[in-house]
């Protein structure tokens, strides 16, 4: 059983970055990986406050963007403040973490401090969990926010899978791009404003089917036949 | 229902202060409660984090000791990183915020960064909550065991007492003192180093007992007519 990931987008705080680090050490997670940080993983600010955190900030890697710091996983859960217009489903924090224990593959997703994900980011995920707070007092400070999913994922009982895991997200992401190409080579999505929205409620959709490496390959290979040029058929008349 | 009371004891770091008081009001706590800390609550390091938290911040209140933070408090929980020996049940934080739910003078108890709390402050407890956390990393920041506990209170079902609520702490605080002082005037424990040890087993016996008000005023009803010299027996013959 192998613990989460955690991908943090666009960090800005190094004090932020350190105690993520922490409380990550202190839960059992080990796995940080940072999209767009405004700094360093080694910013002494950072490394001031990672107390038995500074081995986690050291391996910390940095990606280019989200997609590449999702390749291996199977499974992503994103935290948001706010309902979004997204279908994605919505859950607590704590069959979150139970789903998660379960799975070798997960990541937990979060935001920038003050913007949170951006829908793009969003739709890089599975789910959505929203950690509840009082109305008046929203906003969780982000190594707050990754405390609670830390602790849950930590104080979660193990069970078993309930489906087989899902493939990673590198192999359905081909899938998706696969299907994108051969699409655009046939003329559709030809409206660039249009094919954005359209591009990602693909992939939302292909993520949530929860697709194995197998099927995924399978549904490849069909997209590959149909990818080709039909031969002209049979005369036989 | 009213939310547990968060005591702080002996907080060294303006940030943990502004970090707590934030994070309780996330989770819809109100009531900070400071005993010797090494500083105010309006220190701008604690004010420049305490985002949502400023209302919490602006309302806490200092105390010259525990036993006065915990006068109007009915449970106790005191975290602690450490076993100790300490007649006091230790419990998971899940099953503390279940409990906790269900009084109207609940409290949680923290220690200093440094060093946690001491055996004193623990005997003023009824039960120790231990975080669980990684061996190789144990101790959680302040306000990451804050958060924990906040965040588990306020994830917790709302259930019924089980058990009527015990007295406030300033009454049984008030029977064990009127137990002391009627043993001391009949030389009992005469033996300094030993009487602060039975005294604080004592606390600790009559706190875990729950006694309601009414109990409590029973008992100190009878100890009162203890204390009083006995009249000479009638001489029958």
């Amino acid at each position: 059983m192998s613990p989460p990931a955690v991908v943090l987008v666009g960090t800005r705080l190094p004090a932020n970055l350190g105690s993520v680090a922490r409380v990550m050490a202190n839960f059992g997670l080990r796995d940080l990986r940072l999209v767009d940080p405004a700094c360093a993983p080694d910013d002494p600010g950072a490394r001031a406050v990672a107390t038995h955190g500074e081995t986690v900030l050291a391996a910390a890697r940095t990606y280019p963007d989200l997609a590449a710091a999702l390749r291996d996983r199977t499974r992503v859960w994103a935290t948001t403040a706010l309902a979004r217009d997204l279908p994605l489903p919505v859950v607590h924090p704590r069959p979150a973490a139970a789903e998660a224990r379960a799975l070798a593959g997960a990541a937990f997703l979060f935001g920038p401090e003050r913007t949170g994900l951006v829908a793009a980011d969003l739709a890089r995920a599975d789910v959505l969990v929203h950690i509840p707070t009082d109305p008046a007092a929203r906003a969780l400070n982000l190594a707050q926010a990754v405390a609670v999913m830390a602790w849950e994922w930590s104080a979660a009982p193990w069970t078993p899978p309930v489906a087989p895991e899902p493939a990673p997200r590198a192999e359905v992401d081909g899938l998706v791009d696969h299907l994108v190409a051969a699409a655009l080579r046939r003329g559709h999505y030809s409206e660039p404003r249009l094919r954005v929205r359209a591009v990602r409620n693909l992939r939302s959709a292909v993520q949530r089917a929860g697709f194995t490496r197998a099927e995924v390959r399978t549904l490849r290979g069909l997209v590959r036949v149909l990818d080709t040029v039909p031969p002209e058929p049979d005369r036989c008349d």
